[in-house]
């Protein structure tokens, strides 16, 4: 998407590769929203590294780092000799996908790429085709964003206001995002909204990244605490719903996503409010069968007891909020059920969640 | 309630008052959670200021402040002619009533002192008057929430896990609190259960005030962002929910409370989870029709947009979280209907929401 800084307007990509350079170049997102920057890493151990430290993250974006990841540690091999060759992609290949252990996505992602580069009989064929199947594989995650907010934008209707939780947004894929892509989409249209951005405690991601980047693209918006969308509904000011989706179970139609999204689901049903979940076919696990199987990642106490910002002398710094003898539980995501969902929005067209099983051969599915 | 200070442990009241000093003592609510501290206003203005800067907030809390500080301020006049002394008092009270414009409390108070002092035929008479008519209101505060926590602790069992929002603790109280009531009488009767705090954004009162109260009395207890109610409550983790209310509609049974209450009510209903709301009489409004009618206010957005806490060199500070370029929108309060309501905890009793009405004499209204 475009971003401004300083008056001056470029495209971006999240995750994107200097071919000259060989460098994975990434938005380096712990600096945002009070900073923007890219960073170009220097060999695959960097890129690694990226993942791993959260450079970049949100499940389309670590899954290009990672493909780019392969076709930069591949490139990087000097030689001819196949065999070499192999062991080298090999531990490239391992470095990169324990950057962040429990992530499916890069792994599918290089997994991908070794799959076309394997057709190459050269070390020199098998580092081009490294390079253009992770450049594919980019380009596949843009197109799939693209149709999200192309099925999507159709429900979005001028004067509406749409309320979304967390970052679904570009900044978790390589462009346009799931949640945002029927935003963006329904901007180019014409159509003139309001989005309401959940602060989405305790990482503020809502706060944080989603009102970035609707700021960017100048999105009438308003940051609301977590705990005022009831309110907000009661009162008639929500019109839809629309999140993103870290796993999405096709045999049941159940949403695992950041923790406060069932929360907004239930608001959403007791007030008639279409509620939807926009979605990649990547982040359809088509084996588990119920959504209390899901893992839900507890995470550190601190995230909850506090908040990192900027200070008045424009230092990001950590502040305690909470009682200093106290703890606190952290559960990263909840789970929404089928009934509570209006529509998936993927980039094969809006279904019912309980739609999604009967249409998994359209949706990818091999099984 | 007992504060423990560096192994020191006291028995506070949230107001009192020194009689030789002519002070009114407040726990500097400010400073809290992170230091524990009271201070002694020297005269009516000061103790005005207390209330306006929020040193003491809270119902219960404000409106004992308000009736010592007009019990204060006669006890300041000097002389016996008791035309100058009217005027002086009359001064004093609308000192006080101005410092927080919109509360009820304060103004309710000082008319209880006043009724009591005009008793008094000379001006030392009104002064001592004064003054016993204060510790009175103050005292039938402490018997109120007392009352609230016998008839609540019924409620708990060994080994709930009981959910609250905000601080209706004793720190908005002269003592004991409303929602906490029932906890620390539960206590009181060798009860063991969990407390889940919500962190009650955007001023975090569940993190920093309540979280501290459960702290100093040992009781079990976690913080949560306010997204993760839902969660646990899906998981069954979470047994009872019992909260304090802002303005109770005698007629209709509706609750106005903090921010985010009227969620928690919608999930403890889809649940089947007990919604208690603990409530002094002082609370009940018997005159508004409608719950749509209740005021609510919209605060300043720099509380969404950001957050106060200690950073790592202990010094209290503001850090900006959100997006520099993205706006807020703050309100303070919502309303929960009857219907998502199991019982209101009253000092006479745990009435169902539209039987408040009916018992309207029991309850205190005049009309």
């Amino acid at each position: 998407m475009n971003v401004t800084v300083r008056g001056r307007t470029n495209h971006y990509r999240t995750v994107a590769f200097d071919t000259a350079k060989n460098s994975v170049l990434l938005i380096e997102q712990r600096l945002l929203p009070h900073q923007f920057e890219v960073i170009g890493t220097r060999d695959f151990k960097e890129t690694a590294k990226a993942i791993t430290d959260m450079i970049v993250r949100g499940a389309g974006a670590i899954g290009a780092t990672a493909a780019y990841g392969l076709a930069q540690g591949a490139r990087a091999f000097r030689g001819k000799d196949l065999k070499k060759f192999e062991r080298h992609v090999e531990i490239v290949y391992h470095t990169l996908k324990s950057a962040r252990p429990t992530a499916v996505d890069p792994v599918n992602a290089m997994n991908d790429v070794r799959a076309t580069m394997n057709s190459g009989e050269t070390v020199e064929e098998q580092q081009a085709l490294a390079l253009a199947a992770a450049e594919e594989f980019a380009n596949h995650d843009v197109q799939h964003c693209e149709e999200i907010g192309k099925h999507g934008a159709k429900l979005i209707r001028s004067g509406m206001k749409v309320l979304t939780h967390c970052n679904a947004g570009w900044l978790a894929f390589v462009d346009i995002g799931s949640a945002t892509a029927p935003m963006y989409a329904a901007q180019a249209e014409g159509k003139k909204f309001h989005v309401f951005c959940d602060e989405t405690r305790p990482r503020s991601q809502g706060a944080t990244l989603t009102a970035w980047e609707l700021a960017q693209q100048g999105i009438s918006h308003q940051i609301i605490a977590d705990n005022a969308a009831g309110h907000l509904m009661q009162r008639g000011h929500i019109d839809m719903v629309i999140v993103g989706s870290d796993r999405t179970l096709g045999r049941t139609g159940e949403v695992a996503n950041k923790i406060g999204t069932y929360t907004k689901a239930v608001l959403a049903k007791r007030h008639g409010i279409p509620f939807y979940v926009a979605i990649p076919l990547s982040t359809i696990d088509w084996d588990m069968k119920s959504g209390f199987d899901i893992p839900i990642e507890e995470r550190h106490e601190s995230e909850v007891l506090g908040a990192w910002g900027i200070t008045g002398k424009g230092k990001r710094e950590y502040v305690r909020v909470a009682n200093p003898g106290s703890g606190a539980f952290n559960a990263g995501f909840d789970v929404t059920p089928a009934e509570l969902i209006t529509g998936i929005i993927t980039p094969a067209g809006v279904f019912k969640p309980k739609e999604l099983w009967g249409r998994r051969k359209q949706l990818g599915f091999i099984g």
